[in-house]
């Protein structure tokens, strides 16, 4: 299908929370080029246009849209600018309502935000904290294990896991950016702790469930096409102590 | 209308977040009682059923959706489990789609939802540092102010301001409980701050979108219906170190 207006998304390869959106637009249907327009933001190096006329916390990912068709280096104020990577991936689902990005049962709606929610509150402390040296393995891998008891049992993690959902949207660029820090043994941690939780992620019985999840993540071909492994580890390589300025 | 299913909402009239919901319902064109059932919590001294069969977390809000027609305190298995008031007040705009709750266009669902965001991360954190006594009262007058330029001009929050939303919904719980704490200067703040800050967004300049938002609530049906503030009172001075156990 087309959109109405115009859609402009501002996006960094590196940002995660950037790339919750690339997922979603990549699920719903909407094809960049031709849909949409996908515009990458430097963070390190922002254009001077950027925070006066996009988003004005200088934060990716924002939207651009309505107005008149522009070139991404040259906002209208004519368009409307959202932000916070959640809202965008339900506008994104509300842009394109027959897509399988929000279930039609509000009973599953309901699910998905929920999920979303656990996903931000149990998971993403302990990740962090572990990932910057702030705290041990086990609150990630716990994390992850309780998280298995709100997925379905086998697919995506919603309802009867056949559809992608922006639950998935919301956690999987986390998971992408955790798998290359924790095999390349890169971050805060004392040196052998990363690799030692991945090996424990890809081996124990208790994570067999996302191990299979993660599995069919990496299949898939609006995975593929958002996330850029080597451009994401070149610039945590160079900059590992990159503030990701995102949201 | 009617819902296709039961519906039970387990609240607490001292708790902000419960209130969210029960302003969402009240708002819905649902009527209690006849389209659904409030269930009071006694968060002092919880019935024992209540962790078990409605939310292990032990939290309020919850809904109990589907299953059999039954009493509050008889929840059935075969009920949906649902919490989290922001999830819960999406929950009930899907239930009734064609009510005001969520605008039909996608941007201002989006504005909706980003509302609510900068409203939990710019107002709540400033306005509980002030009434627990570990922040200045400069960091909530800020917010109150700041929060006013994402608001219709006049009316409600979104939009036009013609419509009651979620974002309504979302945020009147706390103005309605900070009224109550800064007007009887009960807090962890110093003596004589709480009034101050009071008399300040009552007579203020800076504050008068606020003080005509906050003077249209108080007048709507749906506040006076759902806020209790002798019952709210009455809990806080007797328990003036009350966790309302709630999310």
């Amino acid at each position: 299908m087309a959109l109405a207006e115009p859609l402009t998304l501002y996006a960094a390869k590196v940002c995660p929370f950037a790339h919750r959106v690339e997922l979603a637009l990549a699920e719903s249907g909407l094809k960049k080029d031709k849909d949409f327009t996908r515009y990458e933001i430097d963070l390190q190096n922002k254009p001077e246009w950027y925070e006066p006329k996009v988003n004005a916390a200088g934060k990716v990912p924002a939207i651009a849209y309505g107005g008149p068709k522009v070139p991404g280096d040259q906002p209208s104020p004519d368009s409307t600018k959202l932000t916070e990577s959640l809202v965008l991936i339900e506008f994104v689902a509300d842009l394109v309502p027959n897509s399988s990005l929000l279930p039609s049962s509000p009973v599953l709606r309901a699910k998905t935000r929920f999920f979303i929610d656990a996903f931000s509150t149990q998971f993403m402390p302990p990740s962090f904290a572990f990932i910057s040296g702030k705290g041990p393995s086990d609150g990630l891998l716990n994390a992850i294990e309780q998280l298995q008891n709100l997925m379905a049992p086998s697919g995506f993690v919603i309802g009867d896991g056949k559809e992608f959902t922006t639950a998935d949207a919301a956690i999987i660029p986390f998971f992408a950016r955790m798998e290359v820090g924790l095999k390349n043994d890169s971050g805060g941690f004392e040196e052998g702790e990363g690799t030692k939780a991945w090996e424990a992620l890809m081996t124990e019985g208790r994570f067999a469930r996302w191990r299979k999840y993660w599995a069919d993540v990496k299949a898939r071909e609006s995975f593929k096409d958002t996330f850029d492994e080597v451009k994401y580890c070149f610039e945590i390589y160079l900059n590992p102590r990159v503030n990701h300025s995102s949201s």
